[in-house]
């Protein structure tokens, strides 16, 4: 990976700023760790060692690279120590809103002028914790799904009054340090992720509730099926490959059985709608129709492949 | 694998009766197919060794067994001589409710007593398609996951007259074939893995015709986030493990969130009553209160070495 010049700080040294000190230390950038609590950045630092060892430990981190990788993370005693010169802040405060409200507007206080500082909370928008900040317009949610050093995926939320710049110099940092990012147009509860997650869970425990399956059944309908997919690609790609022409057919022959099962009370036309308005010429970007056939093959290679690594991890 | 003496017949030689010869073939089961179509059968058999001599290339079958495993599968001119002696039927007929009466009305009118007759089908319970046929008792849904060769989750959903000895005896069948089985205590419209889809579906279509994110965006959030844990445990073990005391705990840090998300006009004791009522124990077995750190440390050599699987992939 290209070293970066860039410095940048992450705010609170528990286990997300420290996973997020990896994901920022293996990308090149140099990390300034800094916690409230006296010497527990000091202390982050060698957990930030123990994990950078693990990713070399696992191949995911060229071991002869593990000591420059290393030097790049110091502890900062002074939160103002910790902000000069930075270029980014990831802030990992406590989940209350005086709390981080207050934080907030002490890194914007001391930061650089113009430099995004972005959250990690999973539950406060932007719009609460930064409504009192002088520097508001930089302040932004980005989200870590945990541990961020070993899921890439991370949601970025701007707050109404977030600089468009900001929220696009924080996706370009977020790339760079090698996340995938998922870009948010407004702050919504749960953001995706977890309202994803949360769908698919409420209809996992009304499943239990109502005696249909038992739990470890139920898991395995993940485990060993939906999610062997979705490893590999996102639900809207999986269903464009579900079906010979694509997402539209794919609607046109299963959507009334979901409609059926979850629509109640909407729109029947909901999806074919989102199928028009945008979805499937988005992932004919990726997929032509033309050329589905090809990338079923290609899906079924893929997913062979992490068979066979799956086969060999419970060997291992 | 065990060579199993048992003699299986596949009913509909198409893309999903050709992926369940596979599955058969690879465990050790002699494979009869048939179609009602003259010749279909016999040039299925050439297209299950094409897919078997992918899994050879895939390093997912020997390929010293190869030349065994295609011997084990012939095609049958009647559906007679394809039932003669049989241990399990798996009928891949059209989704059309008539035609598949009189077809499984067909077979079990020629199979060996008390065999059990297994449909693929996806949105048809067994007690529509099995309510005038003469040995119901020993007619059940056993839906795979397209394609069955390539993912392991198959959903076994008996009618409310099927023989509980016959659903056993699939579910048996099933775990030689090496399946990850899936049993239902009784039928529910879309089973349960297209529930789950469906949930996570429907929101991922909601999120974007509200404009919240884009269909990449969405994506990213389970194949770079959610899929990639699914891929190695379901949602109720991933919760277990993500609280330090395990899932009661979970529910009581995040229940009320998701509540707020999606319990609309739901009882919010829902999620803690499942717990208490056998979620917790069932976990517990598995993942005892006390061994949830070193769960959650092979979670994470686990995911290191899934993301280091996807990067040599990804590369090759």
């Amino acid at each position: 990976m290209a070293l970066r010049a860039e410095k940048v700080t992450v705010v609170g040294s528990g286990l997300i700023g420290q996973a997020w000190a990896v994901v920022f230390a293996r990308a090149g950038f140099a990390v300034a760790l800094y916690d409230a609590v006296d010497g527990v950045a000091a202390k982050a630092v060698g957990s930030v060692r123990d994990r950078l060892r693990e990713l070399a430990g696992a191949g995911l981190i060229e071991t002869d690279e593990l000591d420059r990788i290393e030097a790049r993370v110091t502890a900062e005693a002074s939160l103002e120590a910790a902000l000069a010169e930075t270029a980014y802040v990831q802030e990992n405060g406590p989940e209350n809103l005086e709390v981080k409200g207050r934080l907030t507007a002490e890194i914007d206080h001391l930061a650089p002028l113009g430099v995004p500082v972005g959250s990690s909370t999973s539950g406060i928008p932007a719009s609460l914790y930064s409504a009192e900040v002088a520097g508001r317009r930089r302040c932004l949610v980005v989200h870590p799904i945990n541990p961020p050093h070993l899921i890439p995926a991370v949601e970025i939320v701007p707050a109404p009054w977030t600089d468009p710049a900001v929220t696009d110099r924080a996706t370009e940092i977020m790339q760079q340090a090698g996340q995938s990012t998922i870009r948010l147009e407004r702050e919504i509860e749960g953001f995706v992720v977890n309202r994803l997650q949360g769908a698919l869970l409420e209809e996992a425990f009304r499943l239990l509730a109502a005696g249909i399956a038992a739990p470890r059944d139920i898991d395995n309908a993940v485990s060993d099926g939906l999610g062997l997919r979705w490893a590999l690609m996102g639900p809207f790609e999986t269903i464009h490959l579900n079906a010979p022409e694509g997402v539209a057919q794919y609607v046109e022959r299963y959507g009334p059985m979901y409609h059926a099962l979850f629509g109640q009370g909407q729109d029947p036309e909901a999806w074919p709608r989102a199928v028009a308005a945008g979805l499937e010429d988005a992932l004919c970007e990726k997929h032509p129709k033309e050329a589905i056939a090809a990338a079923q093959d290609g899906r079924d290679r893929r997913l062979m492949a992490l068979l066979k690594h799956r086969r060999e991890s419970d060997g291992a």
